[in-house]
This record gives C-alpha cells, sequence and structure tokens, in this order.
C-alpha cells in the first residue's frame, strides 16, 4: 500500500522548470500560488528532491494563516510533513525545511549517506534509511502510508519526478503552463533523468481538465494504471 | 519586412518533442495530423532546421489530395515552399525534402558551408547564401519575404526555434501537448539551445486559445512585441 501520488509543477510553454542555471523563475502568478496553497494544504504530505532544496531552499510550509487555522482546527499540524529525498544526505542542517514554520520532516536516505550527515539531520527530522544506492521510493512510500500518509504532493525537481514516474508511482499530475518561453537544452524540465526510450514505456495519461488560470493554463492529467516492468 | 511566423510542435505533458535518442514518437492523434496538414496548406513557406532533416527526414508535404488541389485551384503549388536551415549545407541530396513532392525547395546556408556541398544542393533546390557562421535569419526571413513569402511556418526543431525566439522572430506559438511523459534531461524541447536566462529576456506570451485535440490539448500563444537588444 502507497499513498496517491500527485507531483504538481509548473512549467513554461516550452516545458522547463527553471533557467539552466537553475535559477528559481516566477512562471505562474498569484492565482496559481493560491491554489497551489490550497493543495499542500490539502496533503498529507509534501515531497522534493535533494537538487531542489539545494536549488531553491524552499520551506514547503501551507502560507495561508486561514489554511494553517483549518488545519490545527482538524487536528492536524499546521503543515503537511515536510519530506526530502536525498540518498546520500546532503541536506544542510539549515536548510528552510528543516529550520521554517512548525510539523513534522523526514529526510529519505540511503544507506551511502555518511553516519555523521544522518546523525546530524536526525537533530532536525526524521531520517527513514530506506535503499541501499539510491532512496527505495517503494519502500519509502509503503513506510510512509504506514505512518498514516494518503496523499502526497511531489513538487519536484525533473530527477525525483522522472524517477516516480520511472517507477510506476505517480497518479496523476499537475501541470500549470505559464505565458513565457525560457529555451535551453540544459534547463530542468518537468521529468527529467534517463527518459523512456521506446513508446510503449511511456507514461500514458487521461486528460482530467484544463482551465485558465492567471496568464496560463492549469492541466490535470491522471496517469493510466498499467503494468510495470520489475523494478 | 519579414512574413508572419508561427511555430508549431508538439510536445509531451513533460515538455519533450521525442526521446533522448531524438527517435521520432507519436504525440499526437489524427485529429492533430489533419490541423497541421491544414495550416500547413494554408502556409507559404514551412522551415525545418538541420537537425530535424538528420533524424526525421521529413517530406514536409500537403497530404490531404483536397488541400493540394485547393492549392491548384488557386494558383499556387502543391506544397508550400519547403525550407532548410541548414548553415554547413549538410542536407543529404537524397533527402525526403528534396525528392518527394512538387513545388519548390531553398536550403539556406552560410558562407561556411563547402562550395561542393552547396553545388550539389543546387541541383535540387535554391539556395540562399546568408550569414559568415550560421545562417542570419533575419537577412534569411527579409528575402523570403521579397520572394513573397508573407505566412511562414516553423516545424522545428529545438535549435531553430530557440534562435528564432532569442531573436525576436517568432509571432505566434502553437503547441499541442500530448497524453505521455517522455522524460529525459537529455531529450529534445520545443525551445533548446542555450535558453534565456534572466527572466526580463524572457520571450512573454498572450493565450489566444486552448482547445482539447484528439487525447491532449492545443495551446495557441501570441508572442509579445517588444524591443530587443540588437543582435
Amino acid at each position: 500500500m502507497r499513498p496517491f501520488v500527485f507531483v504538481n509543477i509548473a512549467m513554461s510553454a516550452d516545458g522547463k522548470i527553471s533557467t539552466r542555471e537553475r535559477r528559481q523563475v516566477r512562471i505562474s502568478g498569484s492565482e496559481d500560488y493560491l491554489r497551489v496553497d490550497r493543495i499542500k494544504a490539502e496533503s498529507d504530505a509534501i515531497m522534493v528532491g535533494i537538487g531542489t532544496v539545494l536549488a531553491d531552499n524552499p520551506s514547503l510550509t501551507v502560507k495561508s494563516p486561514e489554511l494553517r487555522e483549518q488545519r490545527r482546527a482538524a487536528g492536524r499540524d499546521e503543515n503537511p510533513i515536510r519530506i526530502v529525498v536525498d540518498g546520500r544526505g546532503r541536506t544542510p542542517p539549515d536548510a528552510d525545511i528543516l529550520q521554517k514554520g512548525s510539523g513534522k520532516r523526514i529526510v529519505a536516505v540511503s544507506r551511502k549517506a555518511p553516519e555523521s550527515a544522518v546523525d546530524a539531520l536526525r537533530q532536525h527530522a526524521a531520517v527513514i534509511v530506506a535503499g541501499d544506492e539510491t532512496v527505495d521510493l517503494p519502500a519509502l512510500l509503503e513506510e510512509l502510508h504506514q505512518q498514516g500518509v494518503r496523499r502526497l504532493m511531489v513538487e519536484g525537481g525533473g530527477t525525483l519526478i522522472w524517477t516516480l514516474f520511472r517507477q510506476g508511482l505517480v497518479d496523476e499530475l499537475q501541470v500549470f503552463v505559464g505565458n513565457i518561453v525560457i529555451g535551453g537544452k540544459d534547463a530542468p524540465t518537468p521529468a527529467d533523468g534517463t527518459g523512456f526510450l521506446r513508446e510503449e514505456e511511456f507514461a500514458r495519461l487521461r486528460i482530467i481538465e484544463a482551465v485558465r488560470l492567471d496568464d496560463g493554463l492549469l492541466m490535470r492529467w491522471e496517469v493510466e494504471r498499467r503494468e510495470r516492468p520489475a523494478r
């Protein structure tokens, strides 16, 4: 058993999530900002990869005082559980995700992470060890489910999202397409990594909705279930 | 003076136009196929970069007999002028774009193209020489305008499209977003090259329409006019 996993990402009209220098850029506007805050508040946990932590240093907290209050009134922490997928334990102990806002944090590492790094992280977060070289995502998701996580939001980056798609672990993809062209063959995209090579491997989607938002478009896609090759 | 330039491209939901091996993949379906054939028939010329010719060997002919007949009835060639942007004259003389279908072809080269290659290409196409190292696109577009081209369709690839955007030469962007995830940090995207680095450089778009088509979505964007830095 694993949580419902949805990916939320904003990209330019040419499919980039930032510049090739990985500089964080404004792709959406205030309507999407509120939407993302709301779906975050509705999630049990929110997950990013270590690359995103190192590049953007996000706190991943719920921004709206009203939404935080609603969560508290429902007997929950103000923020969803914040999770970093961080095979080698490189999350800086002073990262905003570990320092800002209240609520539980989890850093998921592999057995490759140095003990000293893991010990330092344990001062600020629960540490889950899963996988030998990289984080074993199916095992991590199973553990999260056991801890009560039913709805998991993934905010990036492109490597984590790719790995989740490759392993057939994504249920829904939400993409905001912004009214800009960024360009760049080395600019990060919503799904990086090695990529699928054959058409029969591609993740197949079914459109749920497409609505105008800010000066762009929000697309929601359901990922079609199918048998995957054994990992 | 230059023609109205519109880019037409199909990408996956994660912003890829093919796999990292540049293998041509089916992103759209039969409705989009007919749409693309129609907008091609409505254009005076259609342009691709040499990378696309070498990877996909497209003929760029109008496929529908009815649309070809309509063009003939209007006193035009069956096919729009087919143009390859090919700085070094690498278009194979047996490429489908030079061999298949009737109508005029243009290969645009730079002064860097070997004379022997240019001579060989002149057997099959008009050759326009513009630019020292790479094709001077503003000069090429001006020349095309002088030859009567008013509506120019650009079908790819990512490098040509990027260069057109960088130089402020695109008026409209049509993107079909297909219901697949391809992934791959090295997979081609709608706009590759170096990419913009600063937000104030980004090409800004205004959405014209977004409509469901096949199992995906067609987005049409107008490119906002603005002053560009001198090239």
